[in-house]
């Protein structure tokens, strides 16, 4: 695998010393220590960094220990000026600004090692569950600096805790990476959305580059850097650019393809010459994305279905192996190929009652399947999916397949031909690749050639604070993305269609699936 | 004269509307419009520029007034957004920082227009009277805060009163630009000076370009620039470079001369191609400049003496026609003049009692000479000079002259060759030329040769204002300046003793003085 050059954002620069034969002020002999470090011909000091130089300079023997980079105009940036032998950390801190989850990491910005890591939920929760809700909050009055505040102040609650636990200070970190999808940012950065969900959606901004840690008020060294993922557009947010560093899917020879399966699908198929890119969200057809249904991953919240093809006997597990009380998509998507699999629904998801047996009972005429009795639950209810959930489903495998078919066709790929399958995303993680095959989400490939990434946002946010080749990288990756506008004419539509059967009308695209027994 | 291209700070732009076909985010949208007018390839947005971004373009249709410009490193910087046709004001302020006075000026950026202009006693007087005593308190806990909040707190109140008087808020202000000396531009940024006055003299910076207001917590736009011009050296500041951009050394062809007399004397000679420039603190025989003599000018201070060549009788002229209360610099020089043509005191700057007469008299052994008694006077007491306070001023016109005669001697210069001689600062503008010659504090040129700047200091912050083409062209300048470290060697100490007497050692020299009768 190629990788980015090596390169620390900490270097130990050595000065000229002043003297009456050189006696330039004490900004310009560090600047040019600088430059020749960063190999820059400006170079941007602080004004808060310049009022302690004088001092330090002389007691540091005009040596120093320099937190710095060169940003995408080519200047060098001065974050921070340690003395020589500094003991004090030098961190940075990675982002995943998930929708729903965020992950802090802190990292060692002078050995790569990570010091440690927080999860907690995204606080705009409080004010709505999905990206569309939180765009729409922002019409109300101040409901923009209101979503702002959220996250800021869950930063920075989160990043107290985590630093006492990694015995280091909020002050001890000078750099931060943020990955997140467009919305996410834009909220992040105080920055209106609403422009995003309207034709001909419009982002505020697709590169917000570098800020100060001070602007955004989060609570970190105060001449703190914050570098933000650039997104490709209101549907192809940071997170994705960070995933695509993460699996180097940017600086590889075989072309390879990059599926998200978070709140929308996002995808990415290319290779070191060229990068295509589409989101699901890009037509009324697709809204709600692929993953509606089904409850967040946690404790007792079932992650893995298989039916007994002879008892019919469902073998449940659940996260934690606690008392079920609920069921993620990934659970979902394996019970739908297992009730395929055994005959209790039909090639266009339907429940088949006579197959279901007991478990089946109607309901305001809607069909239900009873997974879990009310006597074994946590919640002490019936657990269960609707025929509502199914067809849901249906329409979000359905919608997939189609994104996949329309971006390897679009450069004239044969889905077959793909060798290696990237999955990113934290539900992306649990999918069970041979369920998602069996009800035709993802194409019938050898399940060797798909691999999970885990969380790949965080993964690139991290890659950036290891090595700073990677931010050049960053904004390359970007402005290599060739973006497919999701055109969703009659085409689409028929593609769609056809995908909305199990595994598919052309059964000959997965000669994999076992088909269950006639009934 | 040769002029810079004139450009304002001020343009209005067109952005391409989005559409389906063209999506990108408003931010590069703008962007490409701002790089195209500015012919940069990179530009800055401020994130609290781009809060309002959005909602501005759509109700602006596209189109926007922008306060912009190009920094050094060639990055384009938005400071300001506005409709396209927009009335409010788009001001800028300029600014002198004198080390005694300082004057706040402000300036359309749109038109050019001079809008008002204020003057006021620079606050760190309460401190200290000079750049040294201001420099000795920053050595005590608390001092360089002290001096930089006087000096903030000090613009913010006039500005606030100078905005009212002009009918416009201090957030019309876009752009300030500061001229000052090295001193007074190290306290304005809260920098340390204290190593500017210990060998080998290094100031903090050299360059601090462009702040932001908010960093020095001016209260104007919370997104306006400064513009802080460049030093040469801790001897060898702002206020110069200002004024040779005013007076266009840089850009003539013949070669001037251009001198500043003030606290200190600076001297700088050059011409389209070349300038050379030194400053007389730079060695122990020179300490205490040229006009440690003599009160501010003011109401009922003299600033004009004859003395009648047969009566003996003084002339006094007083600013304002106010009763006397002291004698400012240009007083004292016409008053050594007057003193020596009249043959009151000898070549060497003594008193001659016998000539002097009644007004005469020894206290503690040393001379005095009353100017006007006590019963005339404003304080009520007898005012006059010393013998001391004339060896003060002896040892100061040799310094001026040395420093003269070494800079044009660095290039093989005779002194009567200098066509243009700039006579900078506001006290150079209350110098009589010809009384400068008869002491021998400046050469013996034809007077027409003689141009008095008035306030260059001002003219040059106010010119960047008027002319963003003007804003490179001080960076040119303060990079085109070679220094001349005065090397107070015996030869130096040889000329400044030739010197220290008048009008010199040399009479052939001074051929245009009328020499007093014989007494």
């Amino acid at each position: 695998m190629t990788r980015t050059q090596d390169h620390r954002w900490v270097e130990t620069v050595t000065l000229s010393p002043p003297s009456l034969g050189d006696n330039t002020a004490d900004a310009d002999r560090l600047e040019a220590a600088l430059k020749k470090a960063l190999g820059t011909r400006t170079v941007h000091l602080d004004l808060n960094l310049l009022k302690q130089l004088p001092e330090r300079l002389r007691e540091w023997n005009y040596r120093a220990t320099a937190v710095m980079f060169k940003d995408c105009s080519g200047t060098g940036i001065l974050v921070h000026l340690a003395a020589p032998d500094a003991i004090d950390a030098l961190c940075g801190l990675a982002v995943d600004l998930g929708t729903t989850r965020v992950v802090l990491r802190i990292i060692d910005l002078c050995t790569g090692q990570h010091r440690g890591e927080s999860v907690f939920d995204n606080p705009q929760l409080s004010v709505g569950p999905d990206v569309l809700a939180r765009i729409h909050h922002v019409e109300k009055t101040g409901g923009l600096s209101q979503l702002n505040r959220l996250i800021i102040d869950g930063i920075n609650h989160e990043l107290q805790d985590l630093c006492n636990r990694c015995g280091i200070s909020p002050e001890n970190i000078h750099l931060m990476s943020v990955a997140g999808n467009t919305a996410m940012t834009h909220l992040l950065l105080g920055l209106n959305p609403r422009w995003m969900i309207r034709e001909p959606y419009i982002p505020a901004v697709n590169r917000p580059g570098v800020v100060t840690a001070v602007e955004l008020g989060i609570h970190v060294h105060p001449t703190a850097r914050v570098l933000v993922f650039p997104n490709v557009g209101s549907y192809f947010g940071g997170d994705l650019i960070a995933g695509i560093l993460y699996c180097d899917l940017d600086q590889r020879e075989e072309t390879a393809i990059l599926v998200d399966v978070g709140t929308n699908a996002e995808v990415v198929l290319g290779n070191r010459n060229w990068m295509m890119a589409c989101a699901g969200a890009a037509g009324p057809a697709l809204e709600g994305g692929v993953t509606r249904m089904g409850t967040t991953a946690g404790p007792g919240v079932i992650d893995r279905i298989t039916i007994d093809p002879v008892s019919m006997a469902l073998d449940i597990h659940t996260i934690g192996d606690q008392p079920p009380r609920g069921i993620c998509g990934s659970g979902v998507i394996d019970l739908a190929a297992a009730l395929f699999r055994s005959g209790m629904i039909d090639i266009r998801g339907k429940l088949l009652p006579e197959r279901c047996g007991d478990r089946f009972h109607l309901k305001d005429g809607l069909g239900h399947l009873t997974l879990v009795p009310a006597g074994q639950s946590a919640t002490g209810e019936d657990l269960g999916v609707t025929q509502a959930d199914l067809d849901s489903l249906v329409r979000s495998k359905a919608a997939m397949y189609t994104i996949l078919e329309t971006i390897t066709g679009s450069v004239g790929m044969q889905q077959q031909d793909l060798e290696t399958f990237f999955v990113a995303g934290t539900f992306g993680a649990f999918i069970d690749p041979a369920s998602a095959i069996t009800i035709g989400m993802i194409p019938d490939l050898p399940l060797e050639r798909y691999h999970s990434l885990g969380n790949s946002s965080l993964g690139g946010a991290t890659r950036v604070l290891e090595n700073s080749g990677c931010f050049d990288r960053v904004n390359q990756i970007r402005d290599g993305i060739t973006y497919l506008e999701l055109n969703v004419n009659q085409d689409f539509m028929n593609r769609f269609s056809a995908a909305k059967f199990l595994p598919h009308t052309d059964i000959s695209r997965f000669p994999s699936v076992r088909w269950p027994a006639d009934p």
